[in-house]
């Protein structure tokens, strides 16, 4: 059997913690099919005296985790500090500089820095990989760099946000509205104190950024992602969403059209209850490749926490005691192309379109008036008004032909400013 | 670059036509993303004039291809000719002798002959792949392989067989009975004119036996796999299991238990509505393995097909020119344990039974005291008779309470040789 392999972990959060259990827990197993021992020798964290449920006085401690970086009896530094620059960052760039391999559940530092990141560790031959950073223990970074690695990939789309499809689904179940359900999330640990980077589709873009170089062999820009959030959702879209024969989910998508333009997109989808992606529910993650020869690819599991995220980054370390040799985005860096951002007005689909409305007469008329106008056609209105003439505001739903998403755009113009509407439009497109 | 990868190929049916035409379709990504080319060298199929759609004349041909394995001009033979013994096993042996590497989408080979073919590859140091064997393009070999590589997994089940599930979806939605739609998947290509090993189990079984070895680390073991088919399933088992909100999958299941008994079963299964593997129709197939860390992950996409069976042929190329060295079954050969076969008694679950009895007084008396006798605890039993009494043999369905499958054997041995059976009775279990 090979040397060791020689770790120093940086970040004893849960996810830390979970990954120093699951090497004690199955070392034997994962020494077997590594070929070698995976052994930490050095940890670094905040607060030494913590107490984590997990012992530490195996390892040496280095208060200055960039430390590792230029200790001899360490091949690979795993990164669980999080936050997309700071120290994580620092310490990714100094270990793959020294030639070290890295090992990072950190999304947000490879949705901003992956393709620096992917260069230093070319230069240095040294391997970078990030497994758990998109959707927890899920293996889909291994499963389209490699699994799906022979198919021109022409779309990606999946559920990214374990917070949201919580929320989204107990929203379904309780027929309650977002903030009530957001804050029995909180409590139960499925959403974080502050929510925003899920409930605000940060975090879900930030994974779609790298599955998208991953997939289609682009420049990660995460900059480029159009995110929208769940936040404005209502129980009564989701009423009317399941009247039509729809769910709605957080979706992640991206696609590259044929002249090399990169689609990026998250945002509530309305989803066909007869789609895989509709029976996903709870903090549940999936992802859809669709490969030009192996047809329709699903990967579906747990999105986060500290088992299946522990999971995840021990499987990099066997990769790399295995002695893989993959580039970090599947295609050297010099091979990722750099892709201008598509212009989602061309992209045709049925949409979805809420308002919140006064109730008195003409209304109807005024939104209807601007649809056609802007040359949209509606294939469905529902509108349920107060029982009495009570002077409430009214929601007006309504479901679009296909056509491009121009053209609602332009429709919306037309409203903007109308005293008809009490609350700007909710848009969502459904998931064709 | 390094050096050109250089391919045989045998056999020239759809999936090796399907090889021959993506690698040429996506050369351009699949060199970029293995490092080097990957190129075939020479080809052979028993019929050199029939025309397969691809132009075969840039490739050596060989009449014997065993002669493939002293060629010093390949470094990896695929195998697509299929079959557990005879050619393809004789060249598998050759080639991988000589240090050759060896892809195949052999399923019938890999789950006879897997653990002596790994020990060859072990010897010559020569990778040993079969992506293509289990669920055609879905990486479910890599996902548990390498990507739950770190997880105790603890149990698999899936679809394994894509023509069992395209006639049982076909039967669902038609109401229709096994024999009626097996023909109409004939003329649609779903089914093979003799489809004897799909609908039997067979096929699953190879399937399941190798998922079994990958994901506990146990020695192929294809002859222990208990195989039912689906050949007795009749619209009426589907419309009552509908009632009791289930559906009805071919299922294979393996465990390992605490005392390392393997358990291996293919087998229908009611599935609850509400579980994933409920909503794959059609020749879908759909891998379900739960680790230790990982908790529940899926796999699904096509499980079969050229293409699908194609991009996972290349994939395992791809592998194989970037330098991947995890063994063929995850572990070592002699790190793979020889488990003794589970007794299925002890197993506890719910069991749907199925009579088709004579239509006379005394005839349920007679089944519920046999389940009183043999200790199974009914749950729900349903019975329509014929709206007069015309002398036709009725349909009675049960499904008992959880107990040990030992139960549910000791009362059908009870009531074997009843005059009021007409026929076997169909036991299958609830999927829990």
């Amino acid at each position: 059997m090979a040397a060791t392999l020689r770790i120093a972990l940086a970040g004893l959060g849960t996810v830390g913690a979970g990954v120093l259990r699951l090497l004690e827990e199955n070392g034997d197993l994962i020494a077997a099919r590594a070929g070698r021992a995976i052994e930490v020798v050095a940890v670094s964290a905040r607060d030494r005296s913590k107490d984590r449920g997990v012992d530490l006085s195996a390892y040496d401690w280095e208060d200055d985790m960039t430390a590792f970086a230029a200790r001899e009896d360490v091949d690979v530094v795993v990164e669980l500090v999080g936050g997309s620059d700071g120290p994580a960052l620092a310490l990714a760039r100094k270990a793959l500089a020294g030639g070290k391999g890295v090992v990072t559940a950190n999304k947000a530092m490879i949705a901003h820095h992956g393709l620096e990141l992917a260069r230093l560790a070319e230069q240095s031959d040294a391997p970078l990989r990030y497994e758990a950073a998109v959707s927890g223990g899920i293996p889909v970074v291994k499963g389209l760099g490699e699994g799906a690695a022979a198919n021109r990939i022409e779309r990606i789309y999946g559920i990214l946000n374990g917070t949201c499809n919580y929320v989204l689904s107990a929203m379904e179940s309780a027929g309650a509205d977002f903030a009530e359900v957001l804050s029995d999330a909180q409590a139960l640990g499925y959403a974080e104190a502050d929510p925003t980077f899920d409930i605000e589709g940060v975090d879900a873009g930030h994974k779609l950024a790298i599955l998208a170089s991953l997939a289609f062999g682009t420049q990660l820009d995460f900059d480029a992602v159009e995110t929208t959030g769940i936040t404005r959702i209502r129980a009564a879209d989701i009423a009317q969403g399941k009247a039509l024969g729809y769910v709605i989910r957080l979706i992640g998508l991206a696609d590259v059209s044929d002249d090399g333009h990169l689609f990026q997109r998250v945002a509530p989808y309305l989803v066909p209850v007869s789609h895989p992606l509709a029976g996903v529910t709870g903090p549940t993650n999936a992802v859809v490749a669709e490969g030009n020869f192996s047809g329709r690819l699903l990967f579906e599991g747990a999105g986060a926490g500290d088992g299946p995220t522990a999971s995840a980054v021990v499987a990099d370390l066997i990769d790399i005691a295995r002695g893989s040799r993959a580039a970090p985005f599947s295609l050297p860096v010099a091979g990722l192309k750099a892709a201008e951002p598509a212009d989602p007005g061309h992209r045709r689909n049925r949409a979805y379109l809420r308002f919140v409305v006064a109730d008195r007469p003409g209304v109807l008329a005024e939104i209807t008036a601007a649809m056609r106008d802007a040359g949209v056609s509606i294939e469905s209105m529902m509108q349920h008004g107060q029982p009495d003439d009570t002077g409430e505001p009214v929601l007006v739903a309504m479901v679009t032909h296909d056509g491009p998403e121009s053209g609602v755009a332009s429709a919306l113009a037309l409203l903007e400013g109308s005293e008809s509407l009490v609350e700007e439009p909710l848009v969502m497109r459904l998931l064709g």
